[in-house]
């Protein structure tokens, strides 16, 4: 999977929150995918259950500013980004790995308490 | 693990860089750590074989940049940073995971060629 490709399912990701379109997050998740938002937490197995968690983030108006350049390495990619919400920003780190169909089958989000402000 | 001493850990590893001192990642890496750096690349494994790769990269002059927080989750880290080097510089992200010791037992570093600058 090329660089380039990666980077393209980062911006759709980012999209997702801009329009409020769970469609692609369906879109660009495995089926069997597993998201651990934030690492350490209970992960969300399979594609309904990572709808209905992004449902909630995306549903409570969240947006996503990249604070970073993607880095893409082996089958994965990690990109800094600050979650904005009302009264609320949080910088993350998450990385995406792939499978042979260009799909995410795994989605870790690096976050604590310490990265929110306001 | 608190949050606050992994960033120390992050901080012991920047300063690792800053006084060309590899007794510092001696220190902080568990003996039988793994480092794959960058991610997709044949992993080193156990503090000898660290040792030597940071000696390499060390005695090369490289120097580290925090890019942005270190986000604590889990038992991990994850953080942004530009290594500087003669003529070059390269946007990483680094994650660190944590034994129950506090020593790092894995660390994978998110880079590409993308990532490369001037």
């Amino acid at each position: 999977m090329d660089s380039k490709d990666k980077i393209a399912v980062v911006e759709r990701y980012v999209e997702a929150f801009d329009t409020a379109d769970v469609g692609i997050i369906r879109d660009i998740y495995a089926d069997n995918a597993v998201v651990e938002d934030p690492v350490g937490s209970e992960p969300h197995r399979g594609l309904d259950a990572i709808c209905t968690f992004y449902e909630g983030a995306i549903g409570a108006g969240a947006k996503l500013v990249l604070t970073g350049t993607a880095r893409c390495a082996g089958n994965a990619v990690a990109f800094p980004f600050q979650v904005i919400m009302p009264g609320m920003k949080l910088d993350v780190i998450d990385v995406f790995e792939f499978d042979d169909s260009g799909k995410i089958n795994s989605m870790k989000a690096y976050w604590g308490p310490e990265n929110a402000g306001e």
